[in-house]
């Protein structure tokens, strides 16, 4: 899911801080609603980790190559749409002047002040190009490394996360027992991490970490009574 | 994951599709590759299904509770940013000046247009707080009622396609034998997503459709190799 964050604290670290909060956001409520539908269903922890084990395996590739793949993509694209942007102000210029002219309208400079600041602006090729795409597109530059990083770091993450619900059904061999532990120790996991996530996004705390965990223990009971329902 | 748009094609029905592909993406994947895992590791279809529904049910509502609270996160970091815009077009009047003045330099304009720039967009406080808004922190208004209809378009989406890789082990009794069907039809169908997926990102469609379809394979296959590891 998409972070804003305020361009003051849009430091280096917070492409990594938004890979985390993808992996770790999933990676503490699916494996963990999972483990709690299957508590309610069978009758062996056993089952329950290695659905547990796989579902993490499954779920730190699926999202760690999605987040290589979407990095990959915003790369491509924004390759193919500066090279667009090349090739129309190089044999549509009158057409990318018109596009610059009305950018300056849409902002509400005076008539004047539109032509003259076009007529600057097309007079340097690159950074022409450089302005149509950050404000006429809305695209920055992306890190040519971020996409192997991201993949890292959001799988990593979400093996990370995993592991907290299921760790209990190491330990206790009755699945309800174990439940119960899981239940209490990824709540809380859920109520720091979703406090620290609402932090850097800028938004209260203290509400945050409560949304993000009910929306845990909704997706858990719901998986419990629907594993319920499916077993009898 | 974040999908990129070209300007021409942004209509109104993108944000859809870009739900749509955020919920498939995982749908098709993850309970893909949880059911062929439990396949090399357990000798019932009952418990496959049981765990198979269980992800489907956690894994819509946690992602499409988590595309609420994106949307509404969105929402509240726009409008906390609104108003510090408007605190600071008022009562910083000569910080916002300076920042509106660099925003002209950065983009080229020369010392003199720089300055008539600025003093015409600071006339009307509240295009000059639009204009401060889109290009200098990058934020355009998210639609209102986006965090609701995004929640059901991801959590549907996602229960369609986890329904395609779980829909032979009803029919079929042997883990195996469903796996092989599952196999084929979730493949066909990653490959066909990733073919209308990369259309719309404007990559190449067959290049595309092959990365989304060897995702869910590497994904489904490590699921397999790490239940069988865990199983003994």
């Amino acid at each position: 899911m998409e972070i804003h964050l305020h361009h003051e604290e849009h430091l280096q670290s917070s492409d990594f801080l938004r890979d985390v909060v993808i992996g770790m956001s999933d990676g503490l409520t699916v494996p963990f609603a999972l483990a709690a539908g299957l508590s309610g269903a069978v009758h062996s922890t056993s089952i329950i980790i290695i659905a547990g084990i796989a579902e993490i395996a499954a779920g730190s590739i699926a999202m760690g190559l999605g987040g290589y793949l979407a990095g990959k993509t915003e790369q491509d694209h924004y390759n193919s749409e500066l090279r667009r942007e090349y090739y129309e102000v190089e044999n549509l210029r009158h057409r990318e002047i018109e596009e610059t002219r009305e950018f300056f309208a849409g902002i509400g400079l005076s008539k004047e002040l539109q032509e003259k600041a076009t007529e600057e602006i097309a007079r340097d090729k690159d950074k022409w190009v450089q302005f149509m795409m950050k404000h006429e597109l809305g695209l920055d530059e992306p890190d040519p490394k971020r996409a192997t990083k991201s993949a890292f770091n959001i799988g990593a993450s979400y093996v990370v996360g995993g592991l907290v619900p299921l760790s209990p059904y190491f330990f206790l061999h009755k699945p309800l027992s174990a439940l119960e532990v899981s239940v209490g120790v990824t709540l809380l996991c859920l109520f720091v991490f979703g406090w620290f996530k609402s932090r850097l996004t800028g938004i209260n705390p203290w509400a945050g970490a409560l949304r993000v965990m009910l929306i845990g223990a909704f997706a858990a009971a719901a998986a419990f009574g629907v594993a319920k329902i499916f077993e009898s």
